[in-house]
């Protein structure tokens, strides 16, 4: 059994995508229950509709919302101990959940969890993953936000990290782990990527396949299974990527609905551009996965629909099912006993 | 009367593409002349094949051509003085050309130019600046791979060189500006970054009107007319924003020819993919500039076929025509004359 925690009132719909949400995913997981955390009059009515979940959840009632607008040192100031967002980590924290979801205000969301749950030994700052679709299937590609400005050590984390995750996303053993960096000889990136690859050669850990540095076009191609970069870079690109999606999808809409011809062409071909829409739906993909603190927090985007959302607790759900961190406190483990010096007679 | 200096032997394909293009943009731009350097054996046949071309250019034959794969080290220590890189890059030093254009060895064309040309006055670090296809039609953004890690003056200059570069391609008076950031709020990106924008704020520049923080989707959106960032992370967009363009495109066609009744949509709708190809054709908008030198360099695409080139030279042109360094320089010594503490009595 999996005990999910929801807060149900997080995005930019609230309980009525959240609760629709997380029903249709217990439809897919029948072993979850669920702890919903929300106001109860705007919950109450949503949860009757879903008369499933409401036997397989129990429903606690809060005071407080964190607004998608609030600044997380607000959020925190006053969403601490009585929000939905705060108590739905915090029954991560208290053993009553394996993992939460919430599609709530990220900056808020990652304040409250490094506060609740605090940061993994050995790992000082946390970063959030994103599953990136790409031509060979999905990609995990971290840091997208949380460590802006990531240092050699930092990123050797995050690759350590990132490799538990995409054992426990994609039934690898032993994924292949690239450092984001820009092509050009010599000029070759900047010394924390050139140190942090030098780290993880020289870690040679059984849990991850290093590939080396990989460039931006790499990320779409599939090259490897994780993209590990600082937090800046990973949010521009993932951002210019969705963007280049959006642009493309508006054109070719424009395109298609120019001429008769085209709009006939268009009709007959409706279930690729279905496919392909399916392919690219942000919907689908869904759920950055915050590493490095002692519980597992997932991020739902704030726009979702209820197959978005329901897309975020499947995430949750694999990383709470294959024990995320205890991948990740085990490949930690690993490389710091390497690290210990051999106690020899001159320890004695 | 604007002469172009070319490197005939650069890009994938050499003198067979980069003259054919050149071909191309004569027609466009009858008032062109040019210089062309290359291995006599390769060109002179090409060159027979555009006799109008050739009546309207110089070839001067070179004993070395720089190979794409060449290290930049090696390629200035071995090619200097002697190779076509190189010669078509003094023809602009010696003022035989009002700009060069090359279609090879990235690395390579930036050491020589940098050797050869110098930085401009107050210009500590050059920028490559690329041209984005947006909604709106097209956007700057620079850097995209010669200044890994700019600090907030060198983010400085590339507004002012941006803004220049955007009156000379775009025709505004006052091109719109923004500094490239990630959008979680009080986390709100590196501390170059902020200083950079309190530096472009207080200048307030007649050339330039500063919009703030964009984000990475902001590009594609064409939200401003120039995007300024370091290189790395520009290069990382950009490669992100390319590959997920040939991802869709690559889904797009694996949909289209998957059911007869998609394939006979498609054949009726070919004239609005052919629309949406061009839109987004590489070839199209190609030619990246650099910026801060003492001479305006254009880089083609290496892969780019003879249309892209032409484009390549089409940037070049109206660079020169334009006199982008003169308003590089002007904008510069407007804010270099401000900065300037008046001349009082303390003075005396």
């Amino acid at each position: 059994m999996i005990r999910i925690s929801i807060d149900a009132m997080g995005g930019d719909f609230g309980p009525e995508v959240v609760i629709a949400g997380a029903a249709k995913a217990l439809e897919r997981h029948p072993d979850v229950t669920f702890l919903i955390y929300g106001l109860k009059v705007q919950c109450e009515p949503v949860l009757a509709k879903y008369p499933k979940l409401r036997d397989k959840s129990v429903f606690h009632e809060c005071e407080l919302a964190v607004s998608m607008e609030e600044k997380p040192s607000a959020a925190l100031r006053r969403g601490r101990y009585v929000s939905t967002m705060w108590r739905s980590i915090e029954a991560v924290k208290l053993g009553e959940a394996e993992v939460v979801v919430s599609a709530g205000n990220t900056g808020a969301l990652m304040a409250m969890a490094k506060f609740c749950l605090r940061t993994m030994a050995n790992i000082e700052r946390p970063a959030i993953a994103g599953i990136w679709p790409t031509l060979k299937g999905e990609s995990i590609v971290l840091d997208i936000g949380a460590t802006i400005g990531a240092d050699a050590q930092q990123l050797f984390d995050f690759a350590i990290m990132g490799g538990a995750m995409a054992r426990s996303l994609f039934e690898v053993d032993r994924p292949t782990v690239g450092l984001l960096n820009v092509g050009v000889e010599e000029v070759k990136g900047q010394e924390e990527v050139k140190e942090a690859g030098r780290l993880i050669r020289e870690a040679n850990l059984p849990t991850i396949a290093y590939h080396g540095f990989v460039e931006g076009d790499d990320i779409g191609k599939g090259t490897v299974d994780v993209v590990v970069t600082e937090g800046f870079t990973g949010n521009i690109a993932l951002k210019a990527a969705e963007g280049t999606a959006r642009q493309i999808a508006t054109l070719l809409r424009e395109s298609m609905s120019r001429t008769l011809l085209a709009r006939i062409g268009y009709l007959l071909a409706k279930p690729a551009f279905d496919r392909l829409r399916e392919k690219m739906d942000p919907n689908k993909v869904n759920g950055g996965v915050f590493l490095g603190l002692n519980g597992i927090v997932i991020k739902s985007h704030g726009s979702a629909n209820a197959d978005g959302f329901a897309a975020a607790i499947d995430v949750g759900y694999d990383m709470a099912r294959n024990d995320l961190n205890a991948k990740i406190r085990q490949d930690l483990a690993i490389y710091h006993a390497r690290r210990q010096p051999p106690a020899g007679p001159e320890a004695a």
